[in-house]
């Protein structure tokens, strides 16, 4: 892997680049739509590369290892042969789910015992197979093993637990080292700063993940509860010791505005449910504010979802339609509203980019953050 | 609406022809797509173009009337602005829901009483309103309001019900004949021919409908759990009375089989919800037989779908994918057994029209009913 910036904002930390990876260039900064068990809900990859154009999306490792298992996909000849999707991969470690969806966990200095939340079965993670785990399902960028602390957090659990991830981390560096990936092309290895919301502890943990010098970092615990605020404040401290030649991803982010705002401070890479699980529910993100498409003022508004969108469904559907398909519990509602939604993120990113190369983010953003968050 | 016949297959009562239509031209023998409450189920307009190759699709009247309602599709300017398609439309005229989903129906003979399966309100539709209906809703082709007679039906019930049908029709007829579309294309009513299994009730049905000289022409009550071959006798009685020169309909079948031996027996226009409801269910209609994708023996076959197919999802996703996506319960699965049924019966119908223009359908056809229903 290789990063490429581009162009420095003079006004913010935000930046322009490309990620080269053996699946194809990503440009930064960007937007990943979530697949979570190796679909993006709802829609086809022929969707996401024409209508979206999404240039990199995620895999949840802890769902792709219950189903469909590890040797389905090794046989398959990795994610990328098995769902089609042939651009560029992300994999988180499935730290955060094991503390969100399983059952029965129990974290030892070894690694995490968990259930299944599907079955009850028992199984382990720990930083090594979790790593031999993302060799097996092949994406170009994959994640340190962590523990991903609940808010609020008291410092001292807080602490524990970023020693913890960072022993882990080494212990993942160390196995990712000395192994290949399976398939004939690289795979990296993001570290990822933990922390929770104490300025010390995000310090402590920023410099440990920038002294392993991997190709790119990772910042996580963030937007699990505290304010806004408080999150732009821990990523100003965070990405002032990150180095700036390397990509950092913000894990699990989030609004529009979270999104833009978080550029202003330097991050490259975002991924997050929201613009899939919201759509699904009929709230849409738009240039304008967001909709609630089940809402009776919608009812005979026969005008386009967006015309000013270039994605086909936004200017072919109308908001009355759609939100008939709501009410009437159509499959078509919820794939029309999560490829309208993934459109607009991405939409979003491009326009970034081309206001940093013009010298004019941070007023655009400005202008943005409360406009994409009007309620119409 | 014009009817031509380009071929009659010597070996059959098989024909090919175009139906000309102010929305385009239909290749018959022709299956027809349910989009029951103005979509097709998980599936957007522009694939039904150009992946399924769709000519036609069907609304339900009865649907639509209580959803969206008449007033949303009056303002939208018809089904066809509102939902986006904009080939030809057919529409049934809601008599079979109106028995098979409404609670406390009441049939009279100025027309049927009967709540709402949604929300228990109360409706009436009469053979005038369900025509003012259809001409709201504006598709190209419009059903006379009849009574579908169950199965087993006594013969004193079918009766009964037969001469309600045929009133309820000549009173279509008038309000049809003295109204106009409303968005300025033309539309046609097609009588329905009904009797249950009696073959003289289904003469005197036959003869009825032929002497009213319409445009087109259906057969009703049939694969409603009669035998098939009782189903074919009926189609071959019926047939022999129905204008050779006009297209007849043979409504809500049916299974591969059925299609190719009613095509057979003259049939031209056929629909079912079998493709959609049962690709959700993952029940898969292939060229090599019937695949039930949940089944473990496609959990590590990565072969594609239907690697003979030209259809997209066919050779892009392979069968262990699918029965993955359909074992996590990802919204895709559903939408590409469903593209790829609908792809299937409309690759199954060219098929038929190619071939009985080449004089070898009979050959083929009685190769492949068995070939098409052999469980894979």
């Amino acid at each position: 892997m290789k990063f490429e910036i581009l162009q420095h904002d003079t006004h913010s930390a935000a930046r322009t680049g490309k990620i080269y990876t053996d699946h194809g260039i990503i440009e930064t900064p960007i937007f990943m739509p979530v697949g979570t068990v190796g679909s993006v809900k709802g829609i086809h990859p022929r969707e996401l590369k024409n209508d979206i154009h999404a240039q990199i999306i995620l895999g949840n490792t802890y769902h792709l290892y219950l189903r469909p298992g590890i040797d389905i996909l090794r046989q398959a000849g990795g994610l990328h042969k098995f769902n089609t999707w042939d651009r560029p991969i992300l994999t988180d470690s499935g730290g955060y789910q094991i503390f969100s969806l399983s059952a029965n966990r129990k974290l030892k200095s070894d690694g995490a015992y968990f259930r299944s939340h599907i079955d009850g079965s028992k199984h382990f993670f720990s930083p090594e197979n979790v790593m031999d785990i993302q060799r097996v399902i092949g994406a170009d960028i994959i994640m340190a093993f962590d523990e991903c602390a609940p808010y609020p957090c008291e410092k001292k659990y807080a602490e524990d637990s970023m020693k913890l991830t960072h022993q882990w981390l080494d212990r993942c560096v160390k196995r990712f080292d000395e192994t290949e990936g399976l398939y004939g092309y690289s795979q990296t290895l993001f570290p990822i700063v933990q922390g929770s919301v104490y300025h010390d502890l995000r310090k402590e943990s920023a410099e440990k993940i920038a002294s392993l010098n991997r190709e790119g970092n990772a910042i996580g615990g963030l937007a699990v509860g505290e304010p806004a605020e408080q999150m732009y404040e821990i990523l100003e401290l965070v990405n002032s010791i990150l180095p700036v030649e390397k990509p950092r991803y913000l894990m699990g982010v989030g609004t529009p505005a979270n999104i833009l705002e978080s550029i202003a401070l330097g991050v490259d890479m975002f991924d997050c449910v929201m613009p899939t699980r919201n759509g699904r529910n009929g709230m849409l993100f738009t240039r304008n504010g967001i909709i609630n498409i089940r809402n009776e003022k919608w009812k005979a508004d026969f005008s386009p979802i967006d015309i000013e969108s270039d994605c086909f469904i936004d200017t072919n559907y109308s908001k009355a339609y759609l939100r008939h398909l709501f009410i009437a519990g159509e499959m078509l509602g919820p794939m029309i509203a999560s490829i309208h939604n993934l459109a607009f993120y991405l939409w979003m990113v491009a326009e970034a980019r081309r206001r940093i190369a013009n010298g004019d983010f941070l007023s655009w953003k400005n202008v943005m953050i409360n406009q994409f968050m009007t309620r119409l």
